[in-house]
């Protein structure tokens, strides 16, 4: 796609290159989507081999004595602008990770935070940030362990940038994964979609119009927990983030070689983010969301769980979207609202960058 | 210092500003000296107040459960050039976090990787630089089991930066932080200092020669469970990063309430870097080390303590470079080459910005 590059800046002994497609990193590398899977699967998972890394959830599963299980999971947040209707990067810095966590069944205890803040970086800022991690911190009954402060020079980075990684206490003989979804299980969501990139959208001006939308950003740790009380029946939990619910659902299609079949009509959205998608011609499906999940759960348990999702807070509005099927495997269908069937693939390219 | 800034770019309630020295986050916020403990004390530590953080020690202790324990230490990677002689960004993440958790007593066992790229950099660099962590991965002897990758526009970054956050296990009854230093210990330093700081400089063409000095950068895991395995009388344990020897032997003082005194002439240090940092007018007690490390060893144990660090690839320079003394309290005194007795402070402001 791009010229050859002959930069050469790093010494040491030259590596064969396993990426063919494309000489330097694009945008789209960061999308969440295919060119991040690629990326994943040519360079991170041949470099970096392991079960837990290799599992390709939200988290790492590790166990390092018989009798102790833990998930880690790492996000860095980029996010532009800093702050965002609902939201800021700070809060999001905080319930991504906690998200990634408890996606895994596991409780989330305890967060690190890196920053990388440039020079000429308002204090001010700096401090509503950190406030906003504070507060996010105690809703979802995190710990802040650990942390990093480092400086750029102006230019070197846009105002700050925020890696936060959880540990959360994964109980023996909990098993949720991507890789379990089984043919007859309904597949859940938690709320409607979009939020996220519609509110980041507007408050770049990018909409050329205010939209009335907040970010849907929120620590689902404590919904999970009241989800896994009422059924041990919950096979796979995934947040719809990066590359939205048609990306998350293909990537649990995938990995559990099954077929994922949703409902349009089913799929609740605000009508100021339809509007928005609409005029911006984004299909909503590969918006970016922050305080969604989806739950793929057995047939027999979905009525007790859309129960106990319904009545928190950030679950009132969980809905049944789709069901699991043998065939075709790892593909996702579509019935759309005037009656066809069509496939949804993961998101290509880049839709929204620095989403998260 | 500088001018009020009124720049407001983030909504939510304003908060007071605990910092008042400066406004604006400048250079010297990052360089592990006076500046970035102000910034942690002033603004981290009341945000995120509990026991792991507020202990002020490499890595945060956590104890989730009556029979597990473990630390976890998070460092964001920014150093510039990219590559350098003896390592790269690459070898630094995976180096400086194995250290950080190490210098607990833990059993580093477990990193996430978090990649922040710049949009154009070449895939031969990246592919470059996961070859390089594998292998400081692979020596360490831990797994990457979580990852994330952003990409940032073009000049939203300086190539690449890199998040590891580590996990170790951590044995019930190991006791070692920076606040047990006892009066009547001695202080060890595992070999020559400033390498790491001068080799980077030199890459960076800023000694207006080639100074023929390597990086130190390396995994110290495996020395620090040779020098546990040997005596359980290390007290203190701690990698002289950012801010040098002369920076984390103050934390160490604070941290126990007590007094070091360092003998000037006990300091090993190689040719190369005694000329280049008289050339450029720095002390070297203040230039970083990425594989180095201070151990405060009971007196009774520390030739036993010596003898197995210098049978070790990266201890076998290790000396005795002075003793802890009750007073005075919280500081460090270095009798000089020319028979005075100077205290040596903390470093201020910004010497080698970017030096990891």
């Amino acid at each position: 796609m791009s010229e050859p590059n002959v930069q050469v800046t790093m010494e040491g002994p030259v590596c064969p290159l396993p990426l063919t497609h494309d000489e330097q990193i694009v945008m789209g590398h960061g999308s969440g989507g295919k060119m991040s899977h690629d990326l994943i699967a040519k360079l991170f998972f041949p470099s970096f081999d392991n079960p837990a890394l290799r599992a390709g959830d939200d988290a790492g599963v590790v166990q390092p004595s018989p009798c102790t299980r833990f998930a880690i999971s790492t996000d860095s947040h980029v996010v532009a602008p800093l702050c965002f209707p609902g939201g800021d990067i700070g809060k999001l810095a905080v319930c991504g990770t906690v998200n990634d966590v408890a996606m895994m069944g596991a409780t989330p205890l305890y967060l690190s935070v890196g920053f990388i803040l440039e020079e000429g970086l308002p204090l001010d800022t700096l401090t509503r940030v950190v406030e906003s991690m504070r507060a996010a911190a105690e809703e979802a009954g995190v710990q802040i362990v650990a942390g990093d402060t480092k400086v750029v020079q102006r230019g070197k980075a846009d105002g700050l940038y925020i890696n936060t990684t959880g540990v959360g206490a994964l109980p023996l003989g909990m098993e949720i994964g991507g890789a379990n979804a089984k043919p007859g299980d309904v597949v859940i969501l938690s709320g409607p979609i979009g939020d996220h990139g519609i509110a980041v959208l507007s408050a770049r001006g990018e909409l050329g119009f205010e939209a009335d939308v907040q970010s849907d950003v929120a620590p689902l740790n404590h919904l999970v927990a009241a989800m896994l009380d009422a059924s041990d029946q919950v096979h796979v939990l995934r947040d719809p983030t990066r590359g939205g619910v048609a990306t998350t659902l293909n990537e649990i299609a995938r990995q559990s070689h099954a077929a994922i079949v949703i409902d349009e009509a089913s799929i609740p959205m605000r009508p100021a983010v339809a509007a928005a998608c609409e005029m911006l011609g984004f299909d909503p499906l590969y918006v970016a969301n922050e305080g969604k999940l989806l739950a793929v759960v057995a047939r027999a348990d979905a009525d007790k769980v859309l129960r106990v999702m319904r009545a928190t807070r950030y679950g009132s509005e969980a809905v049944v979207i789709g069901e699991v099927k043998a065939e075709p495997a790892n593909r996702v269908l579509m019935k759309t609202q005037i009656g066809s069937t069509r496939v949804v693939d993961v998101l290509m390219g880049e839709m929204l960058p620095r989403i998260c």
